[in-house]
Parts: C-alpha cells; structure tokens; sequence
C-alpha cells in the first residue's frame, strides 16, 4: 500500500494550513464541513492521527472516527430535519477516495431528493452557515 | 425514530431463521455475503445485538462493527486482489436503507470497473466459494 502523503488537504487542514468549517472536535477526530456537498449539511469525519484510510488506520483512530460519525449523523438529522443519511467511505482511487487521509462522508438526505454529483465549490458563507447549524444540534 | 422491527431479514439470519454466507463472526458482530452483489466479493457487516441504523446503534456494536469493517476489508482487498474498497452505510428510507438492521456494505473494486447497480440474486455457490475465499485471506 502506498505510503501517507502528509501534503494531502486534511493533513493541511489538520496543521492549520488550510481553512475549513470545523462542526466538531475532539482528542483525536476533527468533523469538517465538504467543501464540494452533495447535499446541504453534507460533512468530514477525519482523524487527526495520519492513515490513508480503513486499510491502514489504528484502531484508536478507527473507533473514534466511528464515535464521532454517530454524534455528527445525529445531530446532522436534527440540523437538516432530514429524512435519512447516506454514509460513504472510500479507499483508494478505485474505491472512490481522491483525498488521501481516511475520511468518512455524512451525507444528509431527504425523501424523492437524489444524491446530487456536484462538484462545485460551496459558498464559504453558506458552509460556515451549515456547520453552525450542525454544531448547534449536539 | 421507528422502533427495531424484529422480524427483518439480518434479524432472522442472526436467530438462524435463515441461510446465510458467513464470512467472519465474533462476540457482537457477524459478517455475511450480500445476496444481490454490486461487485464479486459484496459483503455486509451487521452488529448482533439489535439497532435499526447508526443514529440508534449503541457504542459496544458500533465500535465492534467498526472493528470487524477493518478486519473484513483488508481481508476482502487480498481476496478478491481488488485496488480499492467502497463502504456504504445507509440509514431510514431517504439515505438509502432497505433492511432496517444497522448494515455496512463492504465493496472490493477495480481500476475502471464501475460499480453496478445489480438487482439480481447472486448464485448461492458463487456466494458460498466468494466467502471462502475472504475467510481464507484473513
């Protein structure tokens, strides 16, 4: 398996090199908001410890993340009032992952609403607006 | 939130009610081959003890089923020679759930193969020698 390239983005965000809408944090998980959403509310659960993803990270990297992927999804429900959530969690380019530090999607969703593809950049305000919303759901 | 229905299909295959391709099983967790497979090796890791999804799951199976989600991938990866893994975990209606037993969908894929949308049962020994060959990389 290929090496942790500690230049991917949520190495940076983690180094505080690069910005991001932060929705919850703790010892070892940091819960970011998906700059590209394909759903309002549409957030990152990351740990802060490096692995590239399921296939390399520690187990205390692993349940924490899975700790922090409840606490969001649930208050990600109430911020949204949203009818379900779509997890997603991708390895490697052939399982879909295109940043390289393990991250787990939380995707809000609402009846007869499909997933969107979008791949346009959100407006920062709108994010920043979203991530206080989930934040005051917790 | 809709309470846990017992007589789901996961819950059955959990009492022995039904048939299953058992891939790992442990303590608080038990995983099995998806029965209508998007990609060779599909599997599904479910907790014992009941939760409809992630937003009621308790923290001893969540953890757990992080834990055998680890195990079983890597597994699956050396089994099934795959470049990559695509998690899936869907919970109510809206986000994608269809057995309302907590359930993480476990994809081996490959280098541009994409993943289908396969609705058809898969054949039982083709599920049968698919779990023998995860259980033998683990």
């Amino acid at each position: 398996m290929t090496a942790y390239d500690p230049e991917n983005v949520f190495a940076k965000i983690l180094r505080n090199e690069l910005p991001a809408h932060v929705v919850y944090e703790d010892e070892h998980t940091l819960a970011i908001m998906d700059i590209m959403p394909r759903a309002p509310g549409h957030c990152l659960i990351i740990p802060k410890a490096p692995a590239r993803n399921i296939l390399d990270v520690s187990e205390t990297s692993l349940v924490a993340v899975t700790k922090t992927l409840r606490t969001v999804s649930r208050a990600a429900m109430k911020a949204f009032s949203a009818d379900g959530i779509t997890i997603h969690q991708f390895n490697e380019d052939a399982g879909g992952q295109v940043v390289y530090h393990l991250h787990f999607h939380i995707i809000p969703r609402h009846l007869s609403e499909p997933l969107s593809n979008n791949v346009q950049m959100a407006d920062q305000d709108h994010l920043k607006g979203n991530a206080e919303k989930i934040r005051a759901a917790m």
